[in-house]
């Protein structure tokens, strides 16, 4: 609405800052998953109380920016693009904070299994797979920050390897159960985390597609090759 | 800021359709939980297509009111209150969504649980838990109508029922997994789905604590009990 020139400068200042605290907040997200899932295999229940910790910092960032953004919208009155941008950044926000948390629960659980019989291969698979959702979240981030729906779009595509670690893994935890009820604990905890990483690679997922939308004005269809291992669970499908 | 009595009814109008919109989404949400339980216990695997098919119409709901709140942010630059209850508006319909998800997540479980060896008392169970669940969402959304903290703080505290609910069952499925292997498969999607009907919870308090910060103006405290299973289920943990 308003081209005047010197009311556009002071929001894209405004948003400059605010992305600045979206990206430090991203920054502790990441170093939460590739961290706690650390602590988680190499048992180093310190450092995972450490992660613990820092997942305020994130909280707090989550509620500057909402409150930032809440300021911007009240002083400037966005519009169009700037308004959607704003908007975007509000729910961004929100992916991450959530992310976080799923990043505490993690390193939450460290400290328990670090007490139970350890489950060969579990938690190394657990940090690969915290590794890749890390990496796309980093690159939904960057695809933010550059407008950039080509990188967002393979984010997308990537998010189904996410899907295709858990279920091997979901499997494998299965099979110790079974083979062990000695294990049943232990799985349980891991599952958990192993399910909690999956929904992180859902969350840097959905950075993604807000980022498509703001790119291109449209979401991608909703065909997103899903792994599904509920499906794959049902006994007798051969299908 | 603009006290013109014309711009304030026109976004006061603007308010009163998006709040409806997120009325009709909260019902169907209320009733996806409802009937998604239903389904399970009653291994009703048409009801459950039917949730599942429904939640189409809940994330459209979502996708509109988003767009809704949009174009009032854009066309009446709201501040003070009326910006803030335009941006709670947005985050309780993040809720929602999140919540028809879990209850769509649940009903696809019904069709494979429907094949499995069903497990004394837990589907039963886990129906009592959604329909606990359901009522705090019910209560949530009354408390933002009618702008009443109080309401919202007696939500925010009998999610702890649910939590107490999610660990009880939590020991069961343990129990019956560790004796009869046979059990596992579908403890397992059994112990998914209290996990998600507990994250539904945790939602509705969420919603709960957005109508308390907008009434009064600040967030309750940190200290909400909160009954956790991952400390309990620390082996050899006493206190």
């Amino acid at each position: 609405m308003s081209n005047d020139h010197h009311i556009l400068s002071a929001f894209d200042r405004d948003l400059e800052a605010i992305q600045a605290l979206l990206m430090r907040m991203g920054g502790l997200v990441e170093e939460a998953i590739r961290e706690g899932a650390r602590s988680l295999e190499t048992r180093d229940v310190e450092l995972a109380e450490i992660v613990r910790q820092n997942d305020k910092a994130i909280d707090e960032l989550e509620e500057r920016i909402n409150h930032d953004v809440a300021r911007v919208l009240a002083l400037r009155a966005p519009a169009a693009t700037d308004l959607r941008t704003v908007l975007t950044v509000l729910k961004i926000s929100g992916n991450l904070e959530r992310m976080g948390d799923y990043a505490k629960n993690m390193a939450k659980r460290t400290a328990i299994l670090a007490e139970l019989p350890a489950i060969d291969g579990a938690a190394g698979a657990l940090r690969r797979m915290a590794v890749a959702v890390a990496g796309l979240l980093n690159d939904a981030l960057d695809a933010y920050i550059h407008r950039n729906a080509d990188l967002a779009l393979a984010v997308r595509n990537r998010d189904q390897d996410v899907d295709q670690m858990y279920n091997t893994l979901f499997r494998d935890l299965l099979t110790h159960m079974m083979e062990n009820p000695r294990m049943i604990t232990a799985s349980m905890h891991l599952h958990f985390i192993a399910k909690n990483v999956e929904r992180m690679g859902d969350h840097a997922t959905s950075i993604a597609e807000q980022v498509i939308y703001l790119v291109t004005g449209k979401l991608p269809d909703e065909s997103r090759p899903k792994s599904d291992v509920i499906s794959t669970l049902k006994p007798g499908a051969g299908a």
